[in-house]
């Protein structure tokens, strides 16, 4: 097991009810927030009066930035900003799934940075004070709600980057799944392959020794696929939704990945994906990780035994690895089109055409800075390129 | 699933060396603080001088309290109080197991209490306001590096009591599995016993679709007891003590206990041995947790036929769901007599001299207000009486 500093201070309001409780919990901790929203889909399930409503009841004054689309866009971002200095701002509540909450962050970063926020996305340097975000969950996919990341979108440059800090985890989260019962089939799907593939990116590690992150990635990856299906099968099922959305913030608040290498090369070949054809990430993810699984396994053939066995239920002889990995990997992708996920490549629109591009462009290779790509398996752009031709 | 509403903001340092970290961790949370531990084990293992050592190269000021004990006494919690007030304390840094952290946390939470702290066990208010703790943990057990919990005995009247606030989970702890190499067998096992009875108290509930939590706590304690042999084995096996101390950890930050109804029985029965025999709590636990398990099992027998196959790994016909469990009880019992812990009441010097004073005290009887102990079955003072005596 590695050394590691670890803080996860985002308290986390969970259950039937909870965003009501927004006017009173955040009272204390602003004098004027910003409300940072989607589209028209919180005003049409009422939750925005819901919220408007909580607010004002508690005396809490607000101001309004809506429009974050998914892949959420740095124009957006420089925008809130604006308005932030503008308005006084103290605070952001991010109302939402992922996107919006990773563009409540990205504001939060810049509000105190003397520069463009983009600087921190390219540069990965830490800041060490930002707005605090609190939110309301309306799409359990990305752990934004209590994770330290967020991904954003210069559609300028046709790039999308990660950026994690300690100062972005949320100040308080509200999660009622019940808010997630008129999710429509495909953004079920793709959240689910989100948080799973957060699981599998801390998972997948050569560091020795690491029993217990190993069974809490194993315990968490197996109850959202189990409850994964039955919330596809009724998306009103609130039982099963709470053990997905849980489970979704768990994966990604990092408990899973301390005191271990971690991976995260098919995050870094997804955002190209959606950098260049604007797919889903979830989708995308779906797509590339049992791709990646069959081109590294190799690397640590025991380990992806351990997934098969562990994670995927596959039992049988162990004389024969290759026989377990392979059954691992046909398992995961049958799960993934059981909840109606892409297989390939080929289904999200995407050919031949940008492949190479892409796998530069992931590895720094483009810009003449390659960078090899995830942790078990170093990829070199042209091991990005062999995974996304297997993929399509 | 409950709702729940949860944060846990300790920051972990953990690994090699980190109790070097101390002074410069610490500075910017401090102009003085107060050094809490027991007696001369930190002198003798040369911790005493790397932590004083870190301190004032750091700059940071600091008063000494030692002579806590296990079990720790009121007594001395009160003269914590008096000392930081007088020299002007404003973070108190526990240096030892989970006795120091608790006398500390006492400290802390009477700091500011205008009254005796007493009290606040007594009533389980909780308080706004306690002085920040820090810690450095030399004994995984009681996980209260990083919970909200501490138990005090308060000696003249012959009680123990746990009292649990959100101000009092520790600012930032240290914990270096190094540190835990000469720790002799017996507190090893006490420690063991103690982490995994934390698990049972929340992992035993009635509380439907918990699958998320069931699965983290399962394999928490797989890798705690899995661990613990190895340890046991070579106690200055590195990556074992790893699992074990984070497990410790992990069992006592309440994660694995969201969203479900608790039970702490075990834990309310054993603090009366504590109180009046001066046995060690994780002793006590170990002695009473299996015999609890066969008094109650039939409340939920499905429960602890999961318990015997997730945790103790018996497989064979479910025909015979009470062989299942008997089968996992004794699996239980043979591992705490693998660790070396006492596998009964006589063991630990206790007859039936005081059984029924004690089953009357832990349940309340004794001081007319009778609150039956526990969650799975709600036990009353002749239950509390039934379980002493199966543990004979």
């Amino acid at each position: 097991m590695l050394n590691f500093d670890y803080c996860s201070p985002t308290r986390l309001i969970f259950g039937k009810g909870v965003q009501k409780e927004v006017g009173p919990v955040l009272k204390p901790h602003t004098q004027k927030l910003l409300l940072h929203y989607g589209g028209q889909n919180i005003r049409k399930s009422g939750l925005y009066d819901e919220i408007t409503a909580s607010l004002r009841a508690a005396g809490v004054p607000f101001a309004e930035l809506g429009g974050v689309v998914p892949n959420p866009r740095l124009s957006l971002v420089h925008e809130g900003i604006d308005l932030c200095r503008q308005e006084g701002v103290d605070l952001i509540l991010a109302v939402g799934g992922g996107s919006v909450i990773d563009s409540s962050k990205a504001i939060a970063a810049g509000y105190y940075y003397n520069g463009d926020v983009w600087d921190l996305y390219e540069s990965g340097r830490p800041v060490d004070k930002a707005l605090p975000v609190a939110t309301v969950l309306t799409i359990p996919a990305a752990g934004s709600e209590a994770s330290n990341s967020s991904v954003i979108t210069n559609e300028e440059k046709q790039l999308k980057y990660g950026y994690g800090c300690q100062s972005l985890r949320p100040l308080v989260s509200f999660v009622n799944p019940e808010l997630f019962f008129t999710l429509p089939a495909h953004q079920i799907a793709n959240g689910v392959a989100d948080m799973m593939s957060h699981i599998f990116e801390r998972y997948f590690s050569h560091t020795p020794h690491v029993d217990l992150t190993d069974s809490l990635c194993e315990g968490t990856l197996r109850t959202i696929m189990r409850n994964a299906l039955l919330v596809r099968e009724n998306p009103r099922n609130y039982e099963a939704w709470c053990e997905v959305g849980f489970g979704g913030t768990v994966a990604h608040i990092d408990l899973l990945g301390l005191g271990r290498a971690q991976d995260w090369a098919c995050h870094g070949m997804e955002h190209e994906l959606s950098a260049l054809y604007d797919v889903a990430h979830g989708a995308g993810l779906a797509v590339l990780t049992p791709n990646w699984m069959q081109y590294v396994y190799r690397e640590n053939t025991p380990l992806f035994v351990q997934f098969a066995v562990n994670i995927m239920g596959v039992s049988g002889s162990y004389r024969d690895p290759d026989a377990i990995v392979a059954e691992g990997i046909a398992r995961l992708r049958a799960f993934f089109k059981a909840m109606g996920l892409p297989g390939t490549l080929t289904e999200l629109g995407i050919g031949e055409e940008n492949l190479e591009l892409m796998a530069k462009k992931a590895t720094g290779a483009a810009f003449g800075q390659e960078d090899p790509l995830g942790g078990l398996k170093k990829l070199a752009w042209q091991d990005v390129l062999n995974i996304y031709r297997l993929a399509l």
